[in-house]
């Protein structure tokens, strides 16, 4: 048996939403194993001077509509607009790090991408943050108290670490085995890709 | 009956390849009818300051890998690494406008990717550009002193400001009934809108 499917997200990235709310069915479908492994593509992208849609009025104005359409083909609900960008994004992501480490990481990611896309409320912020921690059958005010201490800050940073040393740049990715796979769309090829370890198949 | 749907590309843009390699089949398969419209997308590009893979040396290893991957994936044979960017990018575009024109634009351009996928050879210059022209049929001479004079020159300018106009920034791009599809993972998504058109279904 191979190592998982990586699966390397960043709450704020709206075409994220897509692999989010597909990667579960998808993977399970395929009996692909994944692994979440949030991130900060943002700190990723400001280095390389390479931020999506900033300044790009035009890119945004597709992205949104593109979302919109690809949502309704999947049969996701969404109701645009919605805020963007969000304020506190180090904040979705630190408890995303909690969430991983301790095995609820796709429940709490799940529920504040629905909270942010559905009820237009901000990931990172209350009244989501704590709605969707609380949808995962956590605490809200032990996870922030731990999400927000100096491990896990250490944590997410070391994931983004990790992550630009694979090669990383945007969100949603995906590796398997070290074969990268960039944005929603390449989520099929992806758990293909995987199934194929599994196999043990060569990519 | 619905207009046909626009499809809009610029030879020189590497992920056009896979459009313009898939794009007649699938058309055919779905009836859809579909118009070739050449256009300048690195004028575009470089007036929104958006030049795709510039300076991103990372992103564009990456786009050669999975262009690599989609194409076996699609049973499509390349060779990389092939000759990148491409010389004469304004010379290839201005005998695809000729072509269109004269209803010999898909022959034209899928030789001139062919060759310059598989047998390395840069689109827009010869032996490739003289190649393509008298594999779609036609006279290189003629076509050469055609393509390059006044007329069609501002031809190929024009649809540029059209597609401008439209909010096109990027090969491939497909309108169908004004809606746009950016892309070549969009490819069957605007198939499919373009195949409802036709049936009277609104997008």
């Amino acid at each position: 048996m191979s190592a998982p499917l990586d699966f390397w997200f960043s709450i704020g990235s709206p075409y994220t939403f897509l692999a989010v709310m597909r990667l579960p069915e998808i993977a399970e479908r395929a009996e692909v194993e994944v692994r979440w492994r949030p991130f900060d593509a943002r700190a990723i992208q400001a280095e390389a001077k390479d931020v999506p849609f900033a300044d790009r009025p035009l890119k945004a104005a597709y992205m949104w509509r593109d979302i919109e359409r690809r949502s309704a083909r999947f049969g996701l609900t969404i109701r645009l607009p919605i805020p963007y960008p969000l304020a506190e994004i180090e904040q979705a992501n630190r408890v995303a790090a909690l969430a991983a480490s301790e095995g609820w990481c796709p429940a709490y990611t799940i529920a504040t991408y629905r909270h942010w896309f559905v009820d237009r409320e901000p990931a990172g912020s209350d009244p989501n943050l704590s709605a969707s921690i609380k949808e995962a059958g956590h605490d809200p005010a032990r996870v922030l108290e731990q999400a927000n201490a100096k491990d896990c800050i250490e944590a997410l940073e070391t994931a983004t670490g990790e992550a630009k040393e694979i090669g990383i740049f945007g969100s949603p990715s995906f590796v398997a085995d070290g074969e990268l796979f960039w944005g929603q769309d390449r989520l099929e090829d992806a758990i293909e890709w995987q199934h194929n370890l599994d196999l043990g198949n060569p990519g």
